[in-house]
Parts: C-alpha cells; structure tokens; sequence
C-alpha cells in the first residue's frame, strides 16, 4: 500500500529538506520502499546520508505546500532520536529510518528502508473528505506539464465542493493555496 | 469540520445498529453535531436511548458495507466502558457520548452529543488515496438515485484508477463490493 506522507533528510552542510514521499509500506511498517526521482534532494540526501525520518501527517498546508515547493517557512522540527536528521514536531508519526538498499539504473529510484525509532506524536484526524481532496489537488498541481489545463480546471472545481463541504481552516486555506499556485503556472 | 465515521446505538431489543456517520465535529472533539436523515434507525434509537458510540476507523470494507446497509457479518464489538452500547474493537478511536439536544423540525435531524470517554485502539493508517477512492465510491453508491448513471460510471472509472495504484487487499474487495453494488442497483 502507499502511504503518503513526508520525509525528512539532511544535505551535505546540514540543511533540512523537506517533500512529500508515498513510499510502499507493509502492514507492520517495518520496511519501506521510497520511490524518490533521481533528480530530487531527497534521492541525493539518502545517498549520501544514509538515513532520514519518514512522517505519517494530516497536515495538509505543508503537504500541499511541501508538494509544490513552496515551503516558504520551515515548520517546527526536533532532533530525531535514532538517526542523523529532523522530526516535524506537529506530524503525528515519525519514522526513522535507515537505507538499506538503493537501486538507482531507473528514473524512478527504488530505496528500500528499515525503521529503526518509531514515535507518535499526536493522533491523525481520521477520514475528511477536504483533506483527501486536498491531497489530490496536490498531486494534481505537481503534474501541470502532463495534463491538459480543462482536465485539470474541471477537477480541481469538483475537489473545491468537497473542500468547501467538510473541510476547516486548513483545508480551505491549503486548497486556495494550491488554486493559485495552479492558475499562475497555467497562464 | 466534517469527520467521516461509524456510528454503533442500541435498538429497543438490545440490538446493536452499525450506521456510517459524517459528524460535525470541533477540534478538541469534546461534542459533536450528528446530521441523520429522521428516517433513520440511528436517530430513532438516539431519541429512545440518548447514547452511542462514534468511531474513527481507517477500515474502509466496513465502511462501505455500512454505508449500503449490506453488513451481513457483524462485526467484533465489545461493551462500551461509560454509555449503554457497543465498540467497534478493529476502529481506530472511539468516542462514546451522550445526547445533549435533538431538534427534528427538518429531515436531517441536528443531534448534539457530548463525548463522556474517549478510547485509544489502534493507529489511524494515514493517508492512502485508495482508502478515499473508496470512501468517495461508498459516498456515491448511497446517491444513486440522485445522479446520472454517466456520472456515476465516469467517477468509478476514474476513482478504480487510484485504488488499483496505492491500496491493498482490503481497498480493492471493499471496491470491488461495491462496483458491484452498484452494477446491480443500476441495470
């Protein structure tokens, strides 16, 4: 199954870098495999380090904004426990984890993980419809360059029901976020 | 904002009753606003007993069973610790709460309640679009009678996509049940 959710890593003088990953987890959450691209900071970080935290959040203004790139500010972080690295204080599970084994001849880069510290933070919201609705608008934004703008217009008009209908504060606010990031890179 | 559960009430013979429910809810959860249509047995039992159970679940085949009244199986229960009735044991989170104000002027009957104990079970999964595709498929499947059959076909479609990609074993039977659910109340 997927899980998405957020990773943290460090760079080679010690800065955080923070993106949304929806590695394939077990039912035991032991293992992980990440599926980062062989371009991003992430790829590059777990090269090099070895070793990140991986986060189960309902936050969806920093993924949405995490998504996209624009994280303008970081969020409240922690030192991790077991492994070089930054725990989102405000997540409601961290993982850390260590790289077991990375096979990179793809664009695609399989990284398989074991998780060596496992904390709970705080409890995950539970089903919202706004919230998956958020999500998807997310990953929808992220794919602007493979879509055709009407596909992407008629969506994001059905997710903005849903967002207005059972979503809070941030929900609405992550989705507005997302609608102008959107209209930007399309005109 | 809009909390997508499971409510459990007791009938007038003792009768467990095992009812989707999409609360209205705070964010220190402390009361919540349920919304059942006055036909419903959840607010005929709520009016005759004043308590039940709300769940936080990230089980999605029993969701969609409960929301097209098809849960042939019940499921394992055990007795609440502060309110006459049942807990779902394989939930998330339960909150067991007292009726404080019903106002049945209009078919969606506004039911305040107040939770009296709250139960930690297990942990919610996190965010898994196969899990919402089917939360958006169960949502549909109980609006059949007010949607085009077009519509319906192009959003299983589309929503089939995401589970086959990220869900397991259980997204795609509780998919599966109800495509065919649907394909059945529709021809």
């Amino acid at each position: 199954m997927i899980l998405e959710g957020i990773v943290t890593t460090l760079g080679p003088t010690g800065e955080v870098n923070i993106a949304p990953m929806g590695p394939r987890v077990d039912p035991d959450m032991r293992r992980f495999l990440l599926r980062p691209f062989n371009t991003s900071t992430t790829y590059h970080n777990l090269r090099a380090l070895g070793e990140g935290v991986f986060h189960v959040t309902d936050d969806v203004l920093l993924l949405a904004r995490a998504a996209v790139g624009e994280l303008i500010v970081l969020p409240p972080l922690m030192p991790a426990m077991a492994v070089r690295g930054w725990v989102l204080r405000d997540a409601c599970r961290a993982y850390e984890f260590r790289v077991l084994r990375i096979d990179d001849r793809a664009e695609r880069v399989d990284i398989e993980v074991e998780v060596v510290h496992h904390g709970v933070l705080r409890e995950f919201f539970g089903f919202n419809r706004a919230k998956h609705a958020v999500v998807e608008a997310a990953i929808l934004a992220t794919r602007l360059h493979l879509l055709p703008r009407e596909e992407i217009e008629m969506q994001y008009r059905h997710l903005g029901v849903i967002v207005q209908k059972t979503g809070g504060g941030q929900e609405q606010e992550a989705f507005a976020f997302l609608q102008a990031y959107v209209s930007r890179k399309t005109t």
